[in-house]
């Protein structure tokens, strides 16, 4: 019965999250079932969705309860097994949470999954070859279906999400153009992840400023966009959307401390003939599968090659969570722990 | 060679439009050469997307050119024929513009249609049997696409395309739930129109209070919205929609002199995963055909009653016009001519 460190959300934030908002617990781990496993986390993931759920609003999701364990991925492997299905040794990710180990019903569909670090680091399934990776090819394949030769521009470039949708717009033959925080973000977005253009979001102090800038970097315009960000940056990308234009709404992490965030211009949205539609990448399983293999072999074969940003131990996530929120991270934002 | 008199764009709007932005002119109809018509205009259409196209900016359609005759469609008959298609005494529709008389090629394609005036009335082609009727359809069938027992939403409610949205929703078995201005237009939505309910947005000072008054009109939540006018309007709506909520936005009258008009919580979007889409019928001929079909049935059958306000003599369109504008108009708006 292992010693088990876990992180509970406290209480809820008014306005900005601050550390005081976790509160950090020991417990035992408890003796298995038969159908349970004991997986012992190597990595955690650090997601903006998560600072959504801290709110007690309504969302897609139900707010995070307190004085529970923070909900969120993790990467491990299996060091305790009642179950055929699972051995000892084995590497999976699931939904552990923040916590140094998890005790897993394997019967609970998508509880578990095993995954093959023989070509794909272990990290990566949190990232380019999970949800994030998942969630930028749902933007992209299924809402925004860009033909090649179009433009498309994803803000929050170098993060998990916007890494992976860079790489797969590339393999796509669009043209991809980034919307990062500072010159050394969108150095490594043009000449690393491979987009044609990186525009520093810090550079500008309004929407007509980013908007000019969208223009030189977008001079057929936009046909494809996929928001993680909202606030000013949407309201630039509107100004520069091509007739039937589609946007993917991902996130609007300028509007997660309850600030107003509203659209400027909606009737953009009319005079454009666009489509701008919010997602969830969780709702729509039936497409995984298609989407792993895909990032997989992006992965495997080099032409994706994400950046991670680490944290230390289990005492840093709360930290390592606050900067991720600030732009701080570099790339996907993991807390190690083994 | 009929004397013909016509309205001309003088100058734009700056801010509201006024009667001064028009100038009344009278010229002689040219003799006719070989394949065009001459069509005599029985009545002029007034409708919202007007006053967009007065203006000098950015939009689907090209500005309305000034010194030129304004645009718009018209029905009337044929007086003077130099094509075998045509004979004198057809009833036809077309886009004849402000002017008691037009000179159509017939053979440039959509120009004109013949119409059978046997059992809809020649002026509801250009209303709830025409491009009102069939952007109506066009929205709740094409993008909103809602299930029987599901509820839909529509601002202007009484006016051409929400009359012909009410009639469309209820049969197809929705909940219709309308939005207009005034009680009389309410009783008139319900009553005669077949709204299960109708909101007037005069007794709502804000979103929040017509958000109220939307909750209790759709206790189950609303799956489908039909935006003519935004603003307030948008916002309430958008706080009610249910997840997967799809919003078909086809006007932004609200907007149409220049006034900011945010939408206040683009947020909802991704929370509820809506679908907004603008559009505009006339890119999409290839669904008139069937949408006529179903709206001449609804209106030769009396299950769609669309109410007109009718302006007399050509003079009288700016006034009319400015009206529409104002919602001072009872349904469909137009000018007789003849």
């Amino acid at each position: 019965m292992p010693q088990n460190r876990q992180w509970l959300l406290d209480n809820r934030p008014t306005g900005e999250a601050t550390a005081s908002n976790f509160k950090l617990a020991t417990t035992y781990t408890p003796a298995l079932a038969d159908g349970q496993v004991l997986v012992r986390h190597h990595y955690m993931s650090l997601d903006p969705y998560m600072r959504g759920r801290m709110n007690d609003a309504k969302s897609y999701a139900q707010p995070q309860p307190l004085g529970q364990v923070m909900q969120g991925g993790t990467a491990g492997e299996i060091v305790e097994s009642r179950s055929p299905r699972y051995a000892v040794g084995d590497k999976v990710v699931g939904m552990g949470g923040w916590q140094e180990y998890s005790v897993v019903n394997v019967e609970q569909p998508g509880a578990l999954r095993k995954v093959d670090t023989t070509h794909v680091p272990l990290s990566h399934y949190l990232g380019a070859v999970g949800m994030p990776g998942v969630t930028a090819w749902y933007g992209l394949v299924k809402i925004i279906d860009a033909q090649p030769g179009q433009t498309v521009v994803v803000s929050a470039a170098t993060g998990a999400v916007g890494s992976a949708f860079g790489a797969l717009a590339k393999a796509r033959g669009l043209r991809a153009v980034g919307i990062a925080g500072g010159p050394d973000k969108c150095k490594y977005a043009t000449e690393t992840l491979g987009f044609d253009a990186c525009i520093d979001y810090r550079e500008h102090k309004d929407a007509a400023s980013l908007s000019k800038a969208l223009k030189a970097a977008c001079p057929d315009g936009i046909d494809g966009h996929f928001e993680n960000v909202g606030g000013m940056v949407l309201d630039a990308v509107l100004s520069r959307m091509n007739a039937f234009g589609r946007i993917a709404l991902c996130g609007m992490i300028a509007g997660y401390d309850g600030q107003p965030l509203p659209m400027a211009y909606p009737q953009l949205i009319l005079t454009q003939r666009l489509k701008i539609q919010g997602f969830i990448v969780s709702e729509h399983m039936e497409v995984w599968p298609e989407a792993l293999k895909e990032l997989g072999m992006l992965v495997g074969t080099g032409k994706l090659r994400p950046r991670e940003s680490v944290s230390q131990g289990i005492e840093s996530a709360p930290e390592a969570f606050l900067g991720l929120l600030k732009g701080k991270n570099f790339g996907k934002q993991l807390v190690k722990l083994v």
